[in-house]
């Protein structure tokens, strides 16, 4: 166990959204709202797997929808409260502690929200070990854990409980439902053990997000390259530099939809790059040539400060980095890739491991 | 407490039906339905409001979608059971009885169906006295009473519950729920006690379909026309007999949306009509001018046997008679016609009481 302090949560903010490849939500709101709730009830405690009992109840806590309406639309916190606290009643037992389903800038962050309102422990771990656009798309899928009985409430008030025959199902009915609450709701979803998230779900993301953002702090502080940085910290490669020439998004079905042009700088001048995201960045091209896909992780960073840039942040004219790095191994397992392979996602192109593209 | 029989069932089919101004359901499939429960379970005992006690709940049973599908897609009965029992044990009691949310076909019989399985009593009263598209057209709105919690079911095994800030949410979120599992599920909702229902339904109203559906029984029998044993039996008017010429329809957010037009036959002959319908019939045109809209009920019934025509089943060439008739004076107050007006609908009309346009 160790405490989260604010530092903490900008550094632990900073990393998640690296790995929440410009999805998962806007570090900048999650923070202001962990901030807070720090202030107010004191530092949250996180817990590894092996200091919980293995019949723990763990419940993560997560927004749904699409990002870019929290710019518009700011979560009250008592939305994500309201949703935990159904869906404990629901199972008529209270979650021992709350996790992250997937890292981001908000959905990291939220649990740590979570935590300290409710004044119980955070587990260091999480469900993707990235950020991915639906429900059903984690480990925990692929390990049959339920994504039901799941909770959802709005800002307003509405709250609406539901059990599945499958994750598939939860998806479905949840997209429906947050584009009738305006784009964005709060959810608590996955309630597992500690016995089944010992295998199921991907420990020390939390810690591993923290030490990617303390290094990019630390880079800055000692006037380093942040960009080296991250992808040193990642193990990942630099695959473009460039200037964001267009931009095409649109918000449907409950998501950021859209693609970013870019053309090359530095030692990529002369080449152009096609960056295609739902939520998060799904996969990459160079020069017309697939160099990433999902589930390998890709990042854009602000070339400059090493700032991850979420989609909905994306803009002409900005100079950005873009990052590419290998997933969990446990994405990589048959199930895994039966969840999360590029065709899924509508891409004609098998997943080729990003280290073996860029291994020449 | 009277026990509901085969021939009773048949009977409050056929007559609520008529009330149900083409929606509802088709009243073929609720009756196979609830025969087979009763065979299986035994008679339904159908009790009065003033036979329970005042802390009593009830909830009602209904489907809710496009009732077009269900010519495609029956209901299995066990996604109602489901519903109701998931209903219940959220509420954490037990409902004492149920009831019909609205008149017609399916859903004044699906309650038959429940109490028969689950050997509960059906309350005599129902929420409309008539069918209408959406969950907060109820006189139960409009005396406060809400429509959450409200549990939802498909035939999968999917359960979604809700709790909403108003009736109108309740309706938004079910509606996008029941579009994804298939435009057809079955619900729970409006649980309330005997002590609000005294006030906030129409006490009745399941007596009053048989006593309409046995009129048109025993017209037939004693060859008198059921076109005119009906339109006695609700005190109606008749508007129009015709041929159907043209039905353009379509299934839009889990409802059937469309427009009848007909040309008149005998006393209306060289005359026109159009009828517009979103699940039930809406608002009715001779030559261009409205003849009845909602509130009031309109109902298309086959020329020969009487027989109510579902807004499914219309088609081109059947001979109908179209009666309209007053609906129940509940939603005739002010807070009836806030909630059930023309202009609700898209009409550009005020409300002018069937009984007033054909007082001339």
């Amino acid at each position: 166990m160790r405490l989260l302090h604010e530092q903490n949560i900008e550094d632990i903010a900073l990393g998640a959204a690296v790995l929440g490849t410009g999805g998962g939500g806007d570090p900048y709101i999650g923070k202001v709202m962990a901030r807070e709730a720090i202030r107010q009830y004191g530092p949250v405690e996180l817990w590894t797997l092996d200091e919980f009992d293995d019949d723990d109840l763990i419940v993560p806590s997560a927004g749904i929808g699409a990002p870019a309406v929290l710019t518009e639309k700011l979560p009250s916190g008592d939305d994500m409260i309201h949703a935990f606290k159904a869906l404990g009643k629901y199972m008529g037992k209270p979650p021992r502690a709350t996790m992250s389903i997937e890292a981001g800038g908000l959905n990291s962050i939220m649990p740590i929200y979570v935590a300290a309102r409710l004044q119980i422990p955070m587990l260091d771990s999480d469900g993707m070990g990235r950020a991915f656009p639906e429900i059903q798309l984690t480990i925990f899928t692929t390990y049959g854990i339920s994504a039901t009985p799941l909770a959802m409430a709005d800002e307003r008030g509405n709250t609406v409980i539901m059990e599945t025959i499958d994750n598939y199902w939860t998806e479905r009915f949840a997209r429906s439902v947050v584009g009738d609450m305006g784009a964005m709701g709060m959810m608590a979803l996955y309630g597992a053990t500690i016995a089944q998230l010992k295998e199921a779900s991907l420990p020390g993301t939390i810690t591993y997000a923290e030490d990617i953002g303390r290094t990019v702090r630390l880079a800055r502080i000692n006037e380093e390259s942040p960009v080296d940085a991250v992808r040193e910290a990642v193990g990942g490669f630099l695959i473009f530099t460039g200037k964001i020439t267009d931009v095409d998004r649109r918000i449907e079905g409950g998501w950021n939809l859209g693609d970013c042009k870019m053309e090359g700088v530095d030692d990529f001048a002369g080449r152009n790059l096609l960056l295609n995201f739902q939520n998060e960045h799904l996969a990459v091209r160079v020069d017309g040539e697939f160099a990433a896909t999902v589930p390998d992780l890709i990042t854009v960073l602000d070339i400059d400060t090493g700032e991850p840039i979420t989609t909905e942040a994306l803009r002409y004219g900005m100079r950005v980095a873009v990052i590419a790095f290998p997933c969990h191994e446990k994405w990589r397992t048959p199930a895994g890739l039966e969840l999360a392979n590029p065709r899924y996602f509508g891409y004609d192109v098998d997943y080729i491991p990003v280290e073996e593209r860029y291994r020449s």
